[in-house]
C-alpha cells in the first residue's frame, strides 16, 4: 500500500510506492553490463600524469615516505570549471554579491524583460580531489587512513574558502559511475565554492532557523533523537556519529551521516572525530557496495554556508545517494519522488550485510 | 565565461558553463551501445497481448476500419501504481484534503515526533496511455493524426480527473528510455492525478499568482511576448503556439510548447487547435531525433491544478527534457543546476534542422 512522508526540512512529500518494485523492466541490465571506461583514454589523475591537471593547491604526502607516488591525495582546480574561477577574476565584490531585482511591480515592458531575462557572471571555486593514486581503488576499498586523508583534504580546502570573504557557501561532492554523472573513473570527488548561497540551499536554512525559533532545538539533533529512539532506520552508530536512511528519502538505500552532537560546520571537525567518520563512512559504503555490486552513487557533504549565522540552527551531515533508479518525468513535473523501497528496509538491508 | 541565469519561475538559479562541454567523458557511449529491450520480454501493450493490462478505461478505435488492431490509443489503469488508486479506496475526502501540522511550536518530544515522522495514505489515479499498437513506432514517426489521437486522450481523462472532487491535481508525462526512467519500450505515457498539489507545484502556482497580482500579465503570457521580440530562443512557432528554449533551462536542449494566447488547462483545448499542437509536436521531436539520434528524453504536460481558482495566472505547456546530461552531486546538492549549453545555441541547432 502506498503511502506518502513528509519531508519537513525539504516541505516536500515522497510518495513510497513499494508495489511498484515488482514491475517488469525491459531495459535492467546486469551490473556487469555497466558503461566501462574506455580503456584508451590517459587518466589525468593517474600518478604520472600531474602535469596534465593545473597544478595542485594541496597535497597530502604518503605517510610511509616509501617511494613514488610521493603524493596520497592531491587537490587540484578544475580544468573545466562550472564557474569562472575567483582567482582570475576582476569581479567586485559588490557584483558578485548583489541581489536579484525580484518584486515585479508596476513596471514597464523593459523591466519586465531584465527581470524575466535576468543574467549575471559568476564567480568561486571549483576543485577536485584525487583521493588516491590507485586508479581501480573505491572509496569502500580503502583502507580507513587514506579515507581519513581525503576527509582532511576537504577540511583544509573548506577552511581556506571559508576565508575568503567573497565566497559564501561551499558544498564537496562525489559521483561515482556514469549514472551518477561521473565523466572520470578514476576515483576524485569536487568542491565547488560560491559567491551566493543557492536558493534552495537557502531555503533549507531558513527551515532549520525556523524549526530552532520554534522549537528551541536544532532540527538535526531532533532528528538524531528520534531516529536513536526509534532505532527502525538505524543502519550504524559510532560514539559520535548516527548512520540512518532518512524516514522520507526521495531515493531507495539513501543514507545520511551526521554528528550526534549539534556541529554546524565540517570544517571545524577534530582530527579523532574525523577518523572516526572515516571508518564510519568506509563501513556504510561496504555495505552498499555489498548489496548493490559496482552501483552508481552520488554523495553530498551539507556544511553551514559560511559566517557565524547559522551557527546555532545548521547541522553539518553527509548524505548518501545510490542511484539505482532513474528520476522519471513525474518527479521532474511535480519535484514529488516516488521511491519502491521504505527507508525500514533499506536500514534492515544494509544493517544485514555488516 | 560562465554565467548565471534565474529561473523567476522556479525561482532557482541555473549555471551556464559552455567550457565544461569540452570535458573528456571516459564513459560516453555512442547511441547505438544504448541498452536495448530484452527480445524475450512479452509487451503488455502490444495488439493481442491486451489481457495483460487491466480493463481499458477510453478506447480511440482505427478510424479506418480497417482490420485489427481495432484500437488506435488505449488509457489503462497502471498495473504497479504509485498511489492508492480511487476506484479502490475508502478513504474520505477530510482524510485526503487533511493538512500538514505544518507548525513547529512549543511542543513535547512526542509531538515533535509527530511532525518530523508524518506520513499518511494516498490516493489518487495512475493511468498508462499506450500510444499505439506499433512496438517500435516513435511520436516522431507517427502520423499528425495518431499523435493528435494521443493528445484526445490525454483531453478526455483529464477532464473525467477533473470532475472528481477528492482529486486536486494531474500531470501527464512520458519517459522515453531508460535513461528517462522508462522501464517499457512500447510507446506510452502516463497521468497522475492526487489528492493534493505537490507542495513544488503549488509553489510555481504562488509565483505564477504572485507574478499576475504585480503585473498584471500572466507569466507565461509575458514570457511569450519577450521570446517572440528576442527571437534568439524560439526553436518554431504557429498560429497558435510557440516553441522555445527557455532562458533558463535546466537540461541542454530543452523545450517548452506554450500556447501563445492565454489558457490555464490543457482539457478545455478546442479540438483544432490540438491537432496544430499535434504536428507542431511532432516538428520539435524530430528536430531533437535529428540532432540527437536514440535520444532518451521526458516530456511533462503541465496544466493547471482543478479548480478556477488559478485560471487567470496558471498557463499550459508542454515542457521537453532530453537526458542527454546526468544529475549530478552538485544538483542534488543544492538544486542549482549546471548546464553546458546556452539555449540560445540549443534553439538555433533544433531550428537549424527543420
Amino acid at each position: 500500500m502506498s503511502e506518502i512522508r513528509h519531508d519537513w526540512l525539504g516541505d516536500r512529500w515522497v510518495i513510497f510506492a513499494p508495489e511498484r518494485n515488482g514491475r517488469p523492466d525491459e531495459f535492467h541490465l546486469d551490473p556487469s553490463s555497466h558503461p566501462q571506461p574506455k580503456s584508451n583514454v590517459e587518466c589525468p589523475f593517474c600518478p604520472g600524469n600531474e602535469s596534465e591537471t593545473p597544478p595542485s593547491r594541496l597535497v597530502i604526502p604518503e605517510p610511509s615516505n616509501s617511494g613514488s607516488p610521493s603524493w596520497s591525495v592531491r587537490v587540484v582546480p578544475n580544468k573545466y570549471p562550472a564557474l569562472e574561477t575567483i582567482d582570475a577574476s576582476n569581479h567586485s565584490i559588490d557584483l558578485c554579491q548583489s541581489s536579484w531585482p525580484s518584486p515585479v511591480g508596476d513596471r514597464s515592458p523593459g523591466d519586465l524583460e531584465a527581470i524575466l531575462l535576468h543574467r549575471r557572471s559568476l564567480v568561486g571555486a571549483h576543485e577536485v580531489i584525487v583521493e588516491t593514486p590507485d586508479h581501480h581503488c573505491d572509496l569502500s576499498e580503502m583502507p580507513v587512513d587514506q579515507i581519513d586523508r581525503i576527509l582532511d583534504a576537504y577540511q583544509q580546502r573548506l577552511v581556506h574558502w571559508n576565508a575568503n570573504p567573497t565566497l559564501q557557501y561551499a558544498v564537496i561532492f562525489k559521483n561515482v559511475g556514469p549514472d551518477a554523472g561521473a565523466s572520470l573513473a578514476h576515483p576524485h570527488s569536487q568542491l565547488i565554492a560560491t559567491s551566493f548561497v543557492p536558493p534552495d540551499v537557502a531555503r533549507l536554512c531558513q527551515r532549520m532557523e525556523s524549526f530552532h525559533n520554534q522549537s528551541g532545538s536544532c532540527y538535526v539533533c531532533s532528528m538524531n533523537q528520534i531516529e536513536l529512539r526509534k532505532r527502525e532506520r538505524v543502519v550504524l552508530r559510532s560514539e559520535h556519529f548516527l548512520a540512518y536512511c532518512p524516514f522520507a528519502s526521495l531515493l531507495p538505500y539513501s543514507i545520511v551521516i551526521a554528528p550526534i552532537q549539534h556541529s554546524s560546520s565540517f570544517h571545524l571537525i577534530r582530527p579523532s572525530i574525523r577518523s572516526e567518520l572515516a571508518a564510519m563512512l568506509r563501513k556504510v559504503l561496504t555495505a552498499q557496495a555489498k548489496l548493490h555490486h559496482n552501483m552508481a552513487y552520488n554523495y553530498i557533504l551539507h556544511t553551514s554556508p559560511f559566517g557565524a549565522q547559522w551557527e546555532r540552527c545548521f547541522h553539518w551531515r553527509l548524505e548518501i545517494f545510490p542511484r539505482l533508479t532513474k528520476v522519471a518525468g513525474f518527479e521532474w513535473g511535480s519535484n514529488c519522488f516516488i521511491n519502491p523501497i521504505l527507508p525500514e528496509l533499506s536500514a534492515a538491508q544494509l544493517g544485514g550485510v555488516f
